[in-house]
């Protein structure tokens, strides 16, 4: 018998996708319902096996839901947290896959202490650490969080008990999980992710079109999480701007050492620089892999 | 028969380990020796394939070669063209590939004006826009450079002969070969992979410890090249000295415009950023692959 009778996804592109593909590849739930505003997302979902229905409606989706997965834009969450939970019966577990925590954390949480929050239902934030490049439910990958890690953000009001049914959910996607405070993932993500996309961003942006034919691995490996979607990286370098403008003061610091030692031609202060990244480098290799 | 009966190999590592091995799979030479200074890289590229002899010193190496090719790191590549040259016969081809072209190129004409140069010997550079970010002929492979991109750098001094052997040379290794001025080839590897080094490096640097755990292939991709071996790097960045600082402050003025956009919580800037390198990037996609 499976776990769930019924989990709602909120957004069924390249990560809804693969939960639903997790869910029904490991034989989770008896219904998985995909739901959003397009249609043809859900259609494709729907052609891959990742949901078993399309729901037109936030209720219709919701309504038999235990867990509703959030895998909508970051700027979108909340919004469909409180749309969501107006819908959802008591003893559900709402959860998400936003890149940032602590501004959806926060302004659920003033929704959740609100008189129009039906009791019985919880929020507890999640971001996978799993992800590529690739956008929709036909790059979705039954695989894609196994083995990976998955930040679960509670906070100091968040029941023990939705703390233990989000983590177990995640970690039965085959997911490792992990707890930090909102603010903590956030100003961690910043320098882990949100930074390198910038800068990935810069470097591509800064290369001049008659250069390209003469790219090769190097500005390929190092410019490519720059085709990310800029609309869904806007909303992502806004949520998190606090965390990421000290990133970016830490990266511009460090810039300043390459540049002294360039314009002093330092060799020494140059391999030493050279060093010290490959050893960085070098201790990430154990890392997890692919992500957002 | 073999268009060759004798190619000779100095530094057999990943570059001049996949010489060797395209060499003798495309059977385009009779004999392929290798020499160099570490013995035990000489017994693991005859292991695999890449040589047929490990030659004990330079003269028994290139006696009988009509043409070399110098795969050393940067800043040793011009005095070992100088003792190459002593010991050829009349007719021999030097090749190299060398990440810079503009100092290398320079210095090895001037020795070609020197009385001490031996008649008929002509040095063409070149650069294989080819590699990985692994080192040694263990890692050797045969299709490094098919389809991949040679920049050929001949000046107003080279013999047009030597140019058409070299393009040759490196055609039949299975390259598509590029012919630029040594200085033109330095100003645009300095913005397509000498700046993407260092940027690469300098997050990888930049990126605390404890955040390790919380990387994944967004991180992992932008900071790959980091992992490249520092001495070589350090020569690299020094011998193109002056283009890679003005790729640098290309790439600064750029971050700029990121560090406005961001600290004045910019949303359609950061959009226009974000777009901008994501067309760039996009653009690029049929650009040749793996490099250094």
């Amino acid at each position: 018998m499976p776990r769930y009778e019924c989990v709602a996804i909120s957004g069924v592109g390249l990560i809804g996708g693969s939960v639903g593909l997790a869910l029904r590849e490991k034989k989770l739930a008896a219904e998985i319902v995909g739901f959003g505003s397009r249609p043809a997302t859900l259609e494709a979902a729907l052609a891959v096996g990742a949901i078993t229905r399309a729901a037109p409606d936030v209720r219709s989706a919701v309504v038999a839901a235990q867990v509703v997965v959030v895998c909508a834009p970051v700027g979108a969450i909340v919004e469909q947290v409180r749309q969501i939970a107006q819908q959802c019966p008591p003893g559900t577990l709402i959860t998400d896959a936003g890149s940032t925590k602590a501004e959806i954390v926060a302004a659920i949480e003033q929704l959740e202490r609100q008189k129009s929050w039906p009791s019985g239902v919880t929020f507890v934030g999640a971001h996978p650490l799993a992800g590529n490049d690739k956008r929709g439910p036909q790059h979705a990958d039954a695989r894609l969080f196994a083995g990976r890690l998955v930040v679960i953000t509670p906070t100091a009001s968040t029941s023990a008990q939705a703390v233990r049914q989000a983590t177990k959910f995640w970690q039965a996607l085959g997911a490792i999980t992990r707890e930090m405070s909102p603010d903590e993932h956030d100003r961690a993500l910043a320098m882990t992710s949100h930074l390198p996309h910038l800068i990935a961003a810069c470097v591509a942006g800064a290369t001049p079109a008659e250069f390209l034919p003469l790219t090769a691995s190097g500005w390929q490996d190092t410019t490519r999480i720059a085709g990310g979607d800029p609309a869904m990286w806007r909303q992502i370098m806004l949520a998190n701007r606090e965390h990421l403008l000290a990133a970016f003061e830490g990266f511009a610091g460090n810039l300043e050492a390459w540049r002294r030692a360039l314009e002093s031609a330092d060799g020494p202060a140059l391999e030493n620089l050279l060093a010290e990244a490959k050893r960085v480098r070098d201790s990430a290799n154990g890392a997890p892999g692919p992500t957002s």
